[in-house]
C-alpha cells in the first residue's frame, strides 16, 4: 500500500523549518507476527514534538534522523495478525506522520468513535486530557477557594485544567493570546478572568485578576510569563511545570525564572511533570472525566486542519500560538476509493 | 549604659559597602515592663542578613535606615523586669549588632552554655541547625543510599546538612571554595566526596563524585552551580532552596536556573524553605541533634571574629566564601571592669 510520511531529515536549529523534514511515499511492509495496520485519521500536534526532534537525554529517546517523526494518532485497523485486534477496530498509538502505519500491537489501545468523535481521543480524552488531569490534581493539588492560573489557557492542556479547577471549585485565570482566546475561555468555559499575554501587561494582568494571590500556577509556556506569576504567588503555592513552549525553539540557553527565588520567600514549589508516569491510572481518569464531559462541566475543542501534506506549517501554529483548542491534523487518503 | 551599635545608614547596591552602616554610641533606656537589658556575647553573621538590608517584600521586614542591624544573637541577662528572666541567665534573641541591647523578652528563649559553649547556640544548636535539620529531613526526604549534595557545605548550614544525611545512610558530596574545606568535609566530617568549585569545573567534579546523580540538592548558592547540578538530577530528584548566596549582591538581575526545564524530564521538584515555619518542632529537633552530637556523629565548627567594630568586614567574608563553619562575631565590651 503506498504510503506518504514524514521523515525527520534533519535536527532543527531554532524553529523548525520545511528543510527539516523529507515527506516521501514508501510501500507498507507486510506484517510481521502481532502486528496491525492502521490507516490513520488523525495526527495529534504537540509541543512536545519539539522536543523529540533534538538529540539527547530527555524522557523520551529522540526521533532519529530518517525516521518517521513520532507522533499521537488515532486510525482504523485494516488487518491485523493479533486476535486481540479485528480490522475495523479504531485504535490509539504512537503511528508517526504517515498515512498508514504497521506496528505491533504493544501500547496500542481499543477507542470507540460511538461514544466521542475520533479526534477527541487525541485531546481531552487522550494524553492532553491525562497531562492536565494529573498535572492539575495531583501535583497542582488545588483546594476550594484558591485561585489557579493556567498558561497556554486555550490550548490542548490548558483548557481541560482550567475547567478542572473550576470543578474543583476554584477561582480560575487564564493566560491567552488574543481577544477571542480570552472571551472564550470566560464565556464557554466559565474561567472567572482572562490576560491576553499579546496585548496587555502580563504582570498588570495577575494583579487585577487575582487579588488574593496565586495559589496553583499550572505552567505551558515558561519565558517571561512564569517569571511573572512568580511574583504573585502565595505562601505554600504548587508551580507545575507542564511545558515551555516560549523556549523549544531557541538558540539561545533557555531563559530560567529569574524570580525563582520567590519560591524560597514564599516556601513554594515548582515540580515537573510527564503524563506517562500516571498510565496505570489512566482508565480511572478517563472515567470521571468522561462523567463531566456527560455532565456538561468539561467541553472539548479541537483545531482541525486538513491534508497530511500540511503537517510542517500546522506544527508551526503551536509555537506561534495560532492554535485555538486541541491541534490536530484530518489525514487525507487519496489513493482510497 | 554606654552601648556601641551599627545602624543601617542606606540600603546597599549590591555588596555593602562600610557605607551602608553608622558605628553609633548611645545610650541604653530604662526598662519597661516584660524587658531584660541584655549584655550581646556573640553576634550570628548569616546570608540571610543582606536580604533584611534590601527594601520590598519579603519572609520578614526590612530592617529600617537609622534603625540597628538584625541579627540573631546571645547574651547574658543583666537586669530584668519580667520573673521567667533573672539576672545571670543567658538567652537566644535577635537583639541586633550592638553591644547591650534593652528588649521585650517575648521570643526570647534561654541557653545553657554548661550544656555547650555558648556560640554554638547559633550555629548548629541555633537557626542554621535548625535549618539544615527540617530542609534536609522534611523537604529534601534522603532515602538510604540515594546521592545528597549540598552547596556552601563548609558554611554553617552546609556542614550540618551533609552530617546529618551521613546519619541517613545517604552517599553525601559537599560542594566548596578550596581544598582546606574540601578536605575538613571528608577527613573530619565524613563526607564521601568533596568538588572544589574555585578550582575544579563543577560538572566535571559531580560526574566525578555522583556517579548515580544527585538525588537530593540542598542549595545555599543558586547561579551557575544551581544549573550543574540540575544537570545531573535523577528521576524525583528534591532540589531544596535554602538560599542563592551568589545572586544576593546582584546589581542586574539573579541568574534564574537556565536549566529548571530539567525539573520536568526527571519530574523533580524545587521547593523554598525558611526555617521559622518549623518553630512548633524546634523543641524536638533540638533533642535529636543533641543526641547526634554526644553520639560523635554531629561535629561543630565556628569560626569566630574578634572585636564588635569589625562587623561590615566580617559580614562580607561570607559573600566571598571566607569563613568556615558557622561564622560569628565575639562582642567586646570595653566598658566593663
Amino acid at each position: 500500500m503506498q504510503n506518504r510520511q514524514y521523515l525527520l531529515a534533519s535536527r532543527p536549529v531554532g524553529a523548525p523549518t520545511k528543510d527539516n523534514w523529507s515527506f516521501v511515499t514508501t510501500e507498507t511492509p507486510a506484517l510481521g507476527e502481532r502486528e496491525i495496520l492502521v490507516r490513520i485519521d488523525y495526527i495529534s500536534l504537540d509541543p512536545a514534538m519539539r522536543g523529540w526532534m533534538n538529540d539527547g537525554k530527555s524522557y523520551i529517546e529522540p526521533v532519529g534522523i530518517g525516521e518517521v517523526m513520532r507522533a499521537g494518532t488515532v486510525g482504523e485497523v485494516l488487518e491485523s495478525t493479533d486476535p486481540n485486534f479485528a480490522k475495523g477496530d479504531f485504535v490509539y498509538g504512537h503511528f508517526g506522520v504517515q498515512e498508514y502505519a504497521v506496528v505491533s500491537t504493544k501500547g496500542v489501545h481499543k477507542v470507540d468513535p460511538s461514544l466521542a468523535p475520533l479526534q477527541r481521543y487525541l485531546g481531552v480524552l487522550g494524553m492532553p486530557g491525562m497531562t492536565a488531569y494529573f498535572g492539575i490534581l495531583d501535583t497542582g493539588n488545588p483546594q476550594e477557594g484558591e485561585t489557579v492560573v493556567v498558561s497556554g489557557a486555550a490550548g490542548a492542556v490548558g483548557t481541560v485544567v482550567g475547567q478542572i479547577a473550576k470543578i474543583k471549585g476554584c477561582r480560575v485565570v487564564g493566560i491567552a493570546g488574543g481577544q477571542d482566546k480570552c472571551d472564550y475561555l470566560i464565556n464557554e468555559l466559565g474561567f472567572d478572568g482572562a490576560i491576553d499575554y499579546k496585548n496587555e501587561d502580563v504582570k498588570k494582568g495577575l494583579k487585577r485578576e487575582c487579588p488574593n494571590g496565586v495559589d496553583v500556577y499550572f505552567d505551558n509556556v515558561g519565558g517571561e510569563i512564569l517569571d511573572d506569576v512568580l511574583t504573585r504567588i502565595n505562601f505554600k503555592a504548587r508551580i507545575v511545570i507542564c511545558g515551555a513552549i516560549s523556549q523549544y525553539n531557541n538558540t539561545t540557553p533557555v531563559k530560567g525564572p529569574s524570580n525563582y527565588l520567590s519560591l524560597l520567600v514564599n516556601r513554594a514549589r515548582m515540580e515537573g511533570i510527564v503524563v506517562f508516569d500516571n498510565a496505570a491510572n489512566y482508565g480511572k481518569a478517563a472515567q470521571e472525566m468522561a462523567g463531566w464531559i456527560m455532565q456538561g462541566k468539561l467541553k472539548a475543542k479541537e483545531h482541525v486542519v486538513e491534508g497530511l501534506e500540511n503537517f510542517p506549517e500546522t506544527l508551526m501554529m503551536l509555537f506561534n500560538g495560532d492554535n485555538f483548542g486541541k491541534l490536530v491534523l484530518k489525514v487525507d487518503h487519496p489513493n482510497e476509493a
